[in-house]
């Protein structure tokens, strides 16, 4: 029996980058669907519950997917709203990557320093990767901060993790090279989750910092998020602190998302969200 | 070469449910298209039509659905239409499951009682699953009424059996248990193919009906259409009375879709529409 | 790995021609687009070009399509300017089918009559299909002449061979059977690229012709664009003239169709436009 994935983008055209890696995860076929509401997605959702049944239920899923984070996670409520009691298909959420690239920046920058107990700053870190890199920071111990160019927004951004995943962070304003270095005191690790081409973090901050031991950078358009780091740069030692590129982070990002998605088809009833897919990315990464 | 179908859906959103059962019909590969009219149909079924030849031709086949029966006829007549002598695909017509599931209901309920020269009702059968389910009684020998809350429905619905199958079908309207009762007088067995979630017949007139020997039931959303049954009852016996609810019914109907969909590459000029899909059935339901 | 086929066409339907003639050329995997603007193309190409690295590139590959030419070659220019240094995939454009029939009609000509130092006719040239032919012809060292009703017309058809493929060709003006015979005069081949069902050349002038000794059709709908020829007449004797009909050219287009997206396979940084797809001809025809 072929293993199908139902592909719901919220977007006008499905993601290619999501159905590549699908099929080079090991799914025989997709059926791709675009411009998905919660109200389309029920029928279709339909279409995988009820024509393989019992065991063969597995080699349905689901995945959501899309640019948009907020209109994903309203889709894959309606899909797990769908399901009623054993008859169910595994679903996962990775719009705009945000779960699969944060969960590669964490386990990246975790496996190069002790998080426990530590301060970590997650630099405009209030868009949906940063936020869930502010969670699974967190779920490896560290005490979070996230910071924006404002600090409404930075405290909005507390507020949201406060209520989606229970999860108490500090906030920060960063406007300028003084404050950034205000907002790094102290801490062990940083990541830069800002815009493409948005320089965040300037060198004469992070060079030589008296605590920053890994610093992780997900934007790949020149300039660099951090200043001077090179986009390959994969646990590149710069004087003793520990630095991870976007590409670097990006093969991960991959290698996880194919992952994800293989296991959505060992049952029926995975949820594959920010922390599942968390914890694949920390099984995954120690081998 | 690789079977594959095109599958033309009224839809905007192409059916997951007729792609999944195609592929596990034997489909290598579908091309879905959605929103489809008869105008627009015509070019796609050139695109299968103008790339394979002589006997290669079987290996492309078209399948007509979507929710809407009356836009998926128009679309079933535009694909016939493009064919020249012979060259031509098989095409199938199954819109909002119309007759599939029309013809594993009859099938069920023929083999549980002789149904030759008998009366049989089809409630609330004036939409497209129910003229079929008519058409299908009639073939099996029966005389049938259908039903509708409106008398003017229900002869707007002999008058499209007559129009569109040249059969003559009795008309009755109800309303409340004691017109279902008088509807169900003398019947032998009796369908209920009303919407979701609508109790058409009362248990006080089914049970221990004098005549009603079989009953079948198409709404799986509680309440069931014939009160009191159960929706995975298959020929549940209730004190000689034989009960089919929809999701019994639902699982020849599967068969029935993906075995008439593998049938579609067996020659190149099946046009699979109402009738015949009752024949595929018939065979199929007595292996 | 699979070998996927990102489908990016310029219509609201994606052509199910390219698709299954994709299918037929190998491709595993196609990942169908449809209403594709040189905007929309971008992000779907980064999709191929960051999934798969190194020499896994070459098993993702793009096709450009849909009716409108002029849609597609802005598509194509996207496409190109996405890729940077080595991370690109193999590209073909066939927009209408423009570069395929024009390759395997000028093919099938080329191999009848030697062309070189010739006068060759394109009738009604002035389209995607006539222009692609003028090009192939002057590749075979022939002196084109494209013709229309009007002679702006036909101008605009010599200044848009030069501009683009800086190929100098003769306009004429062909309204009536005197004219066409004037413009054929002392040419060894012509190729009639005219709309459907709409004749061209009279049996009056093509017939027993001086000098014309090999006479192409691309109209498939009667009547014919050469007058009293037969579709499939695939170098058909008429006393000495060799006559090659619509469904004789379809036929070798198609297999060329298959060939080209077979090769964009073979290496990540194929462009196959015009004149390398005449290339794919030429060793193809051969053998």
């Amino acid at each position: 029996m072929k293993k199908i994935l139902l592909q719901l983008d919220t977007d006008s055209q499905p993601s290619v980058f999501d159905a590549v890696t699908a099929y080079d995860g090991g799914v025989d076929r997709i059926l791709q669907h675009s411009s998905i509401t919660p109200e389309s997605a029920v029928p279709l959702v339909h279409g995988v519950m009820f024509t393989r049944g019992g065991d063969d239920l597995k080699n349905s899923a689901v995945f959501v997917g899309g640019s948009d984070v907020a209109a994903g996670e309203a889709v894959l409520d309606a899909v797990k709203g769908s399901f009623f009691g054993p008859v169910s298909n595994s679903v996962m959420l990775d719009s705009n990557g945000c779960n699969t690239t944060a969960a590669a920046a964490v386990a990246k920058i975790a496996g190069a320093v002790d998080l426990k107990g530590k301060k970590v700053v997650v630099l405009a870190g209030t868009g949906p990767v940063g936020l869930r890199a502010a969670l699974f920071f967190s779920e490896e111990g560290a005490n979070v901060t996230i910071t924006s160019r404002s600090m409404a927004k930075a405290e909005k951004g507390c507020a949201q993790l406060k209520d989606r995943f229970d999860l108490t962070a500090q906030a920060a304003e960063c406007k300028d090279a003084a404050s950034v270095a205000s907002a790094l005191d102290g801490a062990v690790a940083v990541l830069a989750t800002g815009a493409a081409g948005k320089m965040l973090l300037p060198e004469s901050v992070w060079k030589g910092h008296a605590t920053l031991k890994a610093l992780g950078d997900l934007n790949a358009v020149p300039p660099s998020g951090i200043e001077n780091i090179k986009p390959h740069w994969n646990a590149k030692d710069i004087d003793g602190q520990l630095i991870f590129g976007p590409i670097a982070i990006g093969g991960l990002k991959m290698k996880v998302q194919r992952s994800c998605v293989e296991r959505l088809f060992s049952a029926n009833d995975l949820v594959l969200d920010a922390r599942e897919i968390y914890e694949v990315v920390k099984e995954f990464h120690k081998n």
